[in-house]
């Protein structure tokens, strides 16, 4: 039976605003929910259909109307948490570390915490204007990755300026990334949907690299940034051989 | 003004069992029209809120109202338009082709459409149980891509045993990719997002790659199937070089 003021919690956690004020965020199934307690993360409370009593030993049972009540999927899963947001680390000075400028997508956001999480990178660095990671949509869109990936939220350009890594960034018209020296430490900067990395940031950057394209030459065409991460990740990987 | 006939016409064609019977399609917003004039596909007809008479001169103007309702989308474009889904092409015996078992979900359908054209893979060969190209949905994830990219239906596992080019397929228990021998005719068989290449199709393939797992070694994950096919297209390519 959930109570009418968790009810009105659970909803307004939908919301920035809500999450950024109680510090709390939702995660809805089985495995995501298992993978945030196992990375240590705080939970507040959880609701299930079925038996949840390895996870917790104080979960509300609840029925499956109630359930989807409180979901925001369209079919609820068999059960939704309530968890602390963590606290921010500080920044790594090894290592890979991703850097997104104003990355809007909640899909893009989760798909690039996942392959972070698949490529060993233990770091991203968003910018403000970045799509909150704890927005239900990335929570959901990264499969559980979300627990083991370090994000913050942080003045970019001043990031950059104070970091002591080289800096790559992906762009439309750099160095052939197939060229490009890559290195084991480094920072990767990706940017927005539609706009690509905003000029204040492009004019930091020494190491600007491209995946060629192969397709009909008098076609322009740009690669969703999520995928983008991805091969870029590889290049990365591929090169330096190094896991963390 | 749009008719009745029209509107209904339209609708329809949110379903696959029309499409096929009708053997029309949809698209929307400027872009993707415009790349599929470029591409030589015949139009059927173009609604439009604002001046369309440089795709068509025989477009019929409508409203924001009217638009909205014959729509897929959230919010509507300025032009809607039908489409002759074009002849199936006879297969390839050189570049590379992609061939996908079971691909279900529309958007990573569409990203993959995207990443072939980026890539220049003209051929991509599809399950008959992976999603309609067609699908609204599809079309407009494609960004215009649709147009450049040579798609066809069939079975596949026929398909492959008459091949005549190195069968490569993506499993998470293959050699890593970093070491495999990728050739520039090729084709690569991407799985089901749930439960990857089937296993009468695995049985027919030599050459099984992986990409290289970098992540804490205590938590199995997977990519996601577009990512995936992104960052192995990337691999044929930076290895083989060609582009067609």
């Amino acid at each position: 039976m959930i109570s009418k003021s968790q009810i009105k919690l659970i909803t307004s956690l939908q919301q920035k605003k809500y999450r950024n004020k109680t510090g709390l965020f939702i995660a809805e199934g089985r495995k995501i929910i298992s993978d945030l307690l196992v990375a240590n993360l705080q939970l507040h409370s959880l609701f299930a259909t079925e038996d949840a009593s390895n996870l917790s030993n104080q979960y509300v049972e609840v029925n499956a109307r109630e359930l989807q009540k409180i979901s925001s999927l369209t079919t609820a899963n068999t059960m939704l948490a309530i968890f602390h947001i963590p606290k921010m680390i500080s920044a790594k000075t090894n290592g890979l570390t991703v850097v997104l400028d104003a990355v809007r997508d909640p899909g893009n956001l989760g798909t690039i915490i996942r392959l972070c999480d698949w490529f060993g990178v233990h770091q991203l660095v968003c910018s403000l204007d970045t799509v909150d990671c704890f927005n239900p949509k990335v929570v959901q869109a990264t499969m559980g990755s979300i627990a083991r990936v370090q994000i913050s939220y942080t003045d970019i350009l001043r990031y950059i300026k104070e970091a002591e890594l080289p800096v790559y960034a992906a762009v439309m018209d750099g160095t052939s990334v197939y060229e490009a020296s890559l290195k084991s430490d480094a920072i990767l900067v990706m940017g927005n949907e539609a706009n690509g990395i905003s000029q204040p940031i492009q004019k930091l950057i020494e190491e600007k690299v491209t995946i060629p394209y192969f397709g009909n030459p008098d076609t322009a065409e740009s690669l969703n940034v999520a995928t983008a991460t991805g091969i870029l990740l590889n290049e990365f990987r591929r090169i330096t051989g190094t896991s963390n």
